[in-house]
């Protein structure tokens, strides 16, 4: 039996992948009713199958008594919305969305809705579409906002209380400070481990390729793990962070340079000190609670 | 009660690590008698309470009944083995070892004993020491022989009957191919992704350092394993490696450019195919049954 409850807690979600979908189970297990809408009619399917909301369709029409609505879109359907979306959210609504890139959202949102929040679950697996989604993806996760001069501070801690309910650690910062950091430590690892990837593609010599092929191993693995991931992803996010990735590829330069100069010149010592202190600053990245 | 076996299959490990310890438990576990020797007393102690060997010790004596011996060393301590280490090795086992790197081990240890087989089980976790060891390490993965001109045939098929016998998936081929093959899968993602921190080590933003720490997720930790491992380890595969690690340092900086130009030139459809190509290319290095 459903639990009704008012409309101030009917909650859409546009796109039913990893994240909607994750969200969907989560929110629901939470007594929120869930309206979800996806792009195909067959996925709609699959999705009311392994029940990611308890209203699923193909219409956005669905979004009309909801009044909070997250777009849980690739990042290049955010930037670039339906104008058939823009029209079906209602204007009363609070819209948050879960983009990796924050300062070109805010360009594109902020003109389309008053109540807007710029926001983003750290969350993840290799996984992507309605098959996806699965729960307690965000507990213990951090979810950040970048609220802006123009945020409305009510709709701000709608989001806020949406992420803690998920279990999330909540933190704000601005757009451009966001997109830097995020630059570093998830964008530009996507592009190193693919440049990994590429130049095991571009072997030649079949006899060492056949024998990298068997040899690798658990450290190829993880190494390759995200460069690997989905290149609509890959390519969405590099355009719209491009500034802040080529500034982070410029530095991530230096260190290769620097670790190959200790190479050619035979600085073992100094090779050691700097892998001491990788070993030594990698926890940091790694606790969940960094209060 | 001990399962007394004869000579033949009494096998010395002489380190009680990752490697060394997960060989005595599914050794052991096969009927093995194993003696396994450890460089400190207190990790002879804790390696008793764990069960890795039936007889542990830091006297090299209790290797004297082996007829096979695994040399589960730091790859430095392989290269440059103690004196009483050499003398110590019964004149007619079978010896063998893990290290990493297969050109310079044989150029060693070809001259020290007769029956010396270079070999190399792909296999590992970030954990290492006394503590690491555990059941069915080495199951499904591969373990390679780069057996040379001088190499004992019977030698080697004691040890191939050995990976075999543990679950391994056995493959031969040369030393300097191996060390090239190796140098890609293995040796270079350590670097590359130890460049990632190290320039994030660097970022004196207080601001965006503190935020990076907050946002990095899965993504971060994958990319970043292998370059946060063991420094001493590193130093000695990059050490040991060094001219087919250059070699690949080089091949990686041409694919970094590659990615680099197409983001500064805005070729997006380009970044895609590669990024597609690599998505393709992964799973050809995860499969365990490549045959």
């Amino acid at each position: 039996m459903k639990k009704q409850l008012n409309n101030s807690n009917n909650i859409g979600i546009i796109g039913l992948g990893l994240i909607g979908g994750s969200l969907g189970l989560d929110l629901q297990a939470l007594g929120y009713e869930i309206y979800g809408v996806t792009h195909r009619a067959d996925t709609a399917k699959r999705a009311e199958e392994r029940g990611l909301a308890q209203t699923i369709s193909n219409d956005l029409q669905i979004l009309k008594n909801c009044s909070i609505i997250i777009l849980a879109l690739p990042l290049s359907n955010i930037l670039q919305p339906d104008s058939g979306l823009i029209d079906a959210l209602p204007p009363n609504a609070v819209i948050t969305d879960v983009g990796s890139v924050k300062g070109p959202v805010i360009e594109v949102w902020e003109k389309l809705h008053p109540y807007f929040i710029a926001s983003h679950p750290m969350a993840g697996t290799n996984q992507a579409g309605v098959e996806a989604g699965r729960r307690n993806l965000f507990k213990e996760k951090t979810w950040v906002a970048t609220p802006t001069a123009k945020t409305n501070p009510k709709s701000l801690e709608v989001v806020h209380q949406l992420a803690c309910s998920l279990g999330c650690k909540w933190i704000t910062t601005n757009a451009d400070l966001h997109d830097q950091a995020v630059g570093l430590i998830s964008h530009l690892p996507v592009l190193i481990s693919g440049a990994l990837l590429h130049m095991i593609a571009q072997e030649n010599d079949q006899e060492i390729s056949t024998l990298a092929k068997n040899l690798a191993s658990t450290g190829f693995a993880d190494t390759t793990r995200v460069g690997g991931g989905n290149p609509v992803l890959g390519v969405s996010m590099t355009k719209s962070n491009r500034s802040h990735i080529l500034h982070a590829l410029d530095k991530y330069h230096e260190s290769i340079e620097l670790i190959k100069e200790k190479i050619i010149s035979e600085k073992w010592e100094e090779l050691h000190e700097l892998l001491i202190v990788n070993e030594r600053i990698r926890p940091d990245f790694l606790k969940v609670d960094k209060t």
